[in-house]
């Protein structure tokens, strides 16, 4: 009997990309709330959702370093679990609900790269870093107070994709000023058979369910942001003409379901 | 109108994980052929398949060195689409066909990766080598002759999963020594929904389909293999017994379809 | 006028390995204490050190998260400059001063290899992870607090060379508990004329200096330790026999000098 | 007694970054020939070189995928020996004997790195890759013929610092035509010591010595090279004004000897 939530499927299920849910996380984030260019924002969107008349061009850019668990101790092997995360968020409705969608996302782990596809999540691999806060005092602590500055970069395939800066100017206590919508997400598989190659095994549009959301130690501040242009990519297209807030905070949930609001297939 | 035939889908169809097939390969090659347990290799059949009642136990290592293209020159950028690849090979049988399955492949590349999961081949990220052999004279160049060793490595998290060593021994020319029966690969994708995790989206026996096939410089040898215990994983399970020939070649073919077997969902 | 504190030199010495000290460092640290064999550890000190007589066989295995800045916001370019390293430290004397010698030390990152040769620490590429604390609850999160386990791992060349987990016990305010002695490094460079391969261009003892060392957040606890023996390397020979205190730390300080004890060349 | 060309230095030599001379290497390589800013070459050119008053300007950017071996069967551990390295050599002169010297080259593996640092080669950690030509014939298979083309690209730390595409038009059999000219570096290595960071402990100017050397099917071609400005690097200083030959061969030759032009320490 072959177990194991995603390929490959194994005896134990010890083998396969990931473990099963519930998928528990935690994480620090450097971020930034920028606005792009409304036709890139809306030319990304899927069946299903349509630019928000409100605030169509509204984006951010997230840069995460997570630790991950599930029910085996994976916070043990860091080597294998622990990853670094860099993604754009757009804003969208999904008929009167805003949400945010998730067009483009990278991760340094395969494992985590497995749980975005079953989540929707279009995850390719990257090298993602960000600059860390340290407990101990130092010019290299980076510590959270105002003037620390942090830094996010995102490369894949040994090109830079994607660079922030965020300088902390304050505190702040209401996370609904960052952290306001869910997120919605393409979940798609391809088939390979030569005349359904255009016609998808899965497609359908979904909702991110987070359980026991913590966001502690936001603080807010300035940002820049560089999204050059790259041959054979198209993440670009989101450069930022406006920057809002930069922020940073540390962010934790867990992930034991996932809403479906439509399948198209 | 987005395009892309994996995630991420995009206006112009360049951030998808790989470009759509048709998908052209070439490769180097160093395996080897060996038997295992016969009871580890039947624990890894999925339904449809069953072990072959002559041959069960019988399986390969391969490591392949990579050249991908697909329509748009992608050779020239092998930052992002040359990769290496090793894996396991499984005799089984489909009703009265026999097969070799793929129960487990590792890549260092998400593109192939993206490519593997449609074709259902159960790629993971490893770290994988093998030595080549070079044009030009010296202790470093392992030509093609009698007496020259290769060896394969695949690693991935960190962890040496596997490792061989081939010495050739002489040219051969009929290549159905080797590769002799199609591969079988199970195409799976998981659903996420709480009351629908066990219950996949994706759930297939499929056979690959490689269309203008050539196995050139075909030559074996003695080999030995190590797949030592590894905590978390189970490739172990598949060490070898008794070890068969060792060979070494250079491999083409291209992949525009797949030929589904059975469907379980 | 080329600048550069290593090479490459160039005109505006940006592209050497590293920047030029002071060197400031924040890091966290999980690390173990404990007891190997006496004649490994002996095997291993060079001219100008000699076992302690009291305490020869002692050493710590020290898993580090590192984030580096010199003069010109180097934190701000995480992608080049933060890293993660592994070493062993043993027990030695030099003359009557008790010191510990670094005989083995692995980086992920090139920046601290030129800064680490600079200073006498032998550092090799590897592959270092940890698990880390982080601020927001979850079961991902890993506190400072009884009962949290974290663990390290080091890995070079797709090959796992030390494993390390600790369980916290309690908070430790006496930081000489885990460190007490000066760290000794052999500065070590080799010539390659045919004839001078044996006699190096740099060959001497020193000592590290480390200015506004800051220890905070020590805990300690129960500790496992795992260096497996691994072909083509020696690590393993400096494997535990008896492990001590387990720990968990965060530890800061610059380097702007260092001590000569004595010269071999 | 310890062991070790390098550092880490131990009882069986093993653990050293690199094993001792003899090196012999074997590679494919993609170079294109060309012009750059003389006053950008002139100004990378250390103590004892001048710049060739014929040829200043004159460059070569190389991509070169490395085996090699030493005495211990270091083929057979591609995971730990073979790599690849991409670096651009100038034209100058030392007295009256016109040479190339090498201002920047990096490599993905830390053994080739320390070689480097001992010859003098000022080698960082990068990620290369170059098209490979593989002999099973295929879209993929890059043959060695009019019409194939070749890329290389080079990047550090995430950044894309060079790329280069060669299209082969026709076998060239005077390989003086692109190797005529032995190579010059630097041989550096820093002091620490407070008073003594200015006061390098090895400064000498040598010359590479190439023991069998071969260069066999070479081949010639156009070109292109990009090497973008990038923050915190020099190598943009020298992209091409004009673009010379394309070529690509394979290479191999051992490293026994070097010869020290003069010494400024």
């Amino acid at each position: 009997m072959l177990k194991g939530y995603t390929l490959p499927r194994s005896p134990l299920g010890f083998a396969a990309a990931t473990p099963p849910p519930p998928w528990h996380y935690s994480s620090d984030v450097v971020g930034v709330d920028y606005w792009t260019d409304p036709a890139a924002t809306a030319a990304l969107l899927p069946p299903g959702l349509a630019p928000d008349p409100k605030t169509n061009g509204h984006a951010a850019l997230l840069f995460l370093d997570w630790q991950f668990t599930a029910q085996n101790d994976e916070l043990l092997d860091p080597a294998r679990y622990q990853y670094r995360e860099a993604f754009v968020l757009i804003d969208a409705v999904w008929g009167d609900t805003p949400v945010m969608f998730c067009p483009y996302i990278f991760v340094d782990n395969d494992a985590a790269l497995a749980r975005g596809w079953a989540q929707g999540f279009p995850k390719r691999i990257g090298s993602v870093f960000q600059t860390r806060s340290f407990a101990a005092p130092s010019a290299a602590a980076a510590p959270l107070a105002a003037g620390s500055r942090f830094a996010g970069s995102l490369s894949s395939h040994g090109v830079r994709l994607a660079e922030a800066r965020v300088t902390l100017q304050q505190r702040e206590t209401d996370v609904a000023k960052i952290f306001s919508r869910p997120t919605a997400n393409l979940r798609y598989f391809p088939q390979l058979a030569a005349e359904l190659q255009d016609k998808p095994a899965v497609n359908e549009l979904v909702l991110s369910v987070t359980d026991d959301l913590k966001i502690v130690d936001l603080w807010t501040g300035s940002a820049e942001v560089r999204m050059p242009e790259v041959a054979g990519e198209e993440l670009h297209a989101l450069a930022p003409r406006r920057v809002g807030l930069g922020f940073r905070c540390s962010m934790a949930y867990s992930v034991t379901d996932l809403k479906t609001l439509e399948r198209f297939v």
